[in-house]
């Protein structure tokens, strides 16, 4: 049965009436009702809270009228349940205790997500109940090799040396840690779309520090992996659940990534979206991609960017959004601008 | 008259022997004789004597015999003369004064480069005394944009926020800026070739954080600027000194940079080469572009990365290179190995 909401509609490359826009992290700092809760709380607290993720989650539907929710959480969370503690800190994710050899990897756990993170299933079923049906809700996850880096870097890192010379010294380590973070991933997305999550994205945030040909053996291979296990799974093919995998630093694997068999490659901004759509192919959508500074611009100089994007992706098959997450720095008014901009494209 | 060593073929598009082999940043801290000198001198110490700076930028051609030497000096030189001063932390550069509203851009000085860096100069001299005709020397400076963002933003960055600011909210003083950068920068590497410099280089490290269109306009175009004043300076243009324009994160922006006027695209390592020479056309060579990371690998794989490179380059209009600049944790004998696989590549 093929969906009504425009925003599954557009994921599935079917007609709609209007582009359906989003934004990443759009339940975040830049919005004072956000701040509001998050001075009461810790992020972790957010996070393991399910009234209040469900809260912040609603906030940019209620504000803008989103064309979807997405799920308030960290792509970090699965990792405690893998036994690898995390801390948020002022400066970013630190991970005390680093993966970094295979007696390490052998002894990661393959957690049941329900029984480990049940904080985001009950999020994931209150949020659909306080939607009630006003517009889809997308669950999440960090894609293996994204994890990985965080895994084996112990935290965010510039050159990623630890991590390539696990990938390089020791490539049986590596593909091992990928695979087990694969089955992770898959249950927990598995587990995220039973709870009620009507689409969701992976997120290869650092992918784009790799050669082609390592993309293609380190990060596709194991983000197709967990793509491959849903589409399997009967909760994924009885509904259609659409998949949006995105890669920021995508250029370089354009080609590739029409391969991904996700329904929607989630491009970074710093691709033309007209270009990336030619090299991807017609049997996937695409999702993005302005530039997140490109909200500092004055309201007027916002709407002509939104349909310079607009114009070059085309009506079908595309989910507006930003090219990465929005920045704590921007104006409300501003995303306000820019989600007229969408709505108002002939 | 056509050059007869192969680096300087190799630029031009000449026909070569074999394809010419150097590391950006191979004067660096993996090497035991760069920590030696450095352990008495600080960074700037190094940069403004020039006995040091020629000791340090002969040691990788002693060591493995590359086929091109670098001046050793730093991209962010020219910016205390332009009346920005700059301190170099182990964080990094940092610059307590940033460039931010059009009354600062509007008090930007315009060095006359000999007289403000004329230990620039005299390190050139030397170093081409040094090396008695042994390989050519090459010049180099931050390319006006990346030169830009360090001003703008004060050092590193993430976002680059205040940067993206000023381009978007005062694009006229972004442009203003950007002008000034290029004009100084034109004189600067003028400079160097008449010091003796036989090739430059200008690194656009920062540019790959715009999208294409703000790439064309605030990128490109500037160095574009810069490239055109040289080449219609009697320095230039009487003795054919190959220019060479290295974007890291060049991938979104392959079919403008043919049009950048350099003989060289350096490429950085997330892009296939052959792919790469494909999309620039046939008019220009390109330098580039192993991982740099890839020098973790055993050495016996290094050759195998080396010789896919080579493969898919071609022999013509091709030097070899990283991608980025080598990293501080390299072991030399996997440099060794590296250049040994160019040099014995058929």
């Amino acid at each position: 049965m093929e969906p009504t909401h425009r925003f599954l509609r557009a994921c599935l490359g079917l007609s709609v009436d209007r582009t359906p826009v989003w934004m990443m992290r759009q339940a975040g700092r830049y919005l004072p009702q956000y701040r509001s809760v998050r001075s009461q709380s810790s992020f972790m607290g957010l996070c393991k809270t399910p009234d209040l993720a469900c809260e912040v989650t609603l906030q940019p539907i209620d504000e803008f009228e989103m064309d979807a929710a997405i799920l308030f959480s960290d792509i970090l969370i699965p990792l405690e349940a893998m036994g690898v503690p995390v801390e948020f800190t002022e400066e970013g994710p630190v991970l005390p205790s680093p993966v970094r050899d295979a007696a390490r990897v052998e002894r990661l756990a393959d957690p049941d997500p329900e029984e480990t993170l049940p904080f985001v299933m009950e999020a994931i079923r209150r949020i659909r109940r306080s939607l009630a049906g006003r517009v889809p809700l997308i669950g999440f996850s960090g894609a293996p090799f994204t994890l990985a880096s965080y895994m084996v870097e112990g935290g965010g890192s510039k050159n990623f040396t630890h991590l390539k010379r696990l990938l390089f010294a020791s490539p049986a380590s590596a593909h091992a840690l990928l695979g087990k973070i694969a089955a992770t991933v898959s249950r927990y997305l598995e587990a995220q779309v039973a709870a009620g999550a009507e689409a969701v994205q992976i997120f290869d945030t650092w992918a784009g520090i790799l050669t082609p040909r390592d993309f293609a053996e380190f990060a596709l291979r194991y983000s197709r992996d967990v793509i491959d296990r849903l589409r399997s799974s009967p909760t994924f093919s009885s509904s259609r659940v659409p998949i949006i995998y995105y890669v920021n630093g995508c250029a370089p694997y354009l080609d590739k990534l029409s391969r991904s068999g996700a329904d929607v490659v989630g491009l970074d901004w710093k691709v033309d979206i007209g270009d990336a759509r030619a090299r991807l192919g017609p049997g996937v959508a695409v999702q993005g991609n302005l530039d997140p500074t490109a909200l500092f611009l004055p309201k007027e100089a916002i709407e002509g960017r939104v349909r310079e994007i607009l114009d070059a992706a085309g009506r079908t098959g595309h989910v507006f959004n930003l090219g990465h997450g929005v920045l704590p720095e921007t104006d409300p008014e501003h995303v306000r601008a820019m989600v007229k901009a969408v709505k108002s494209h002939g």
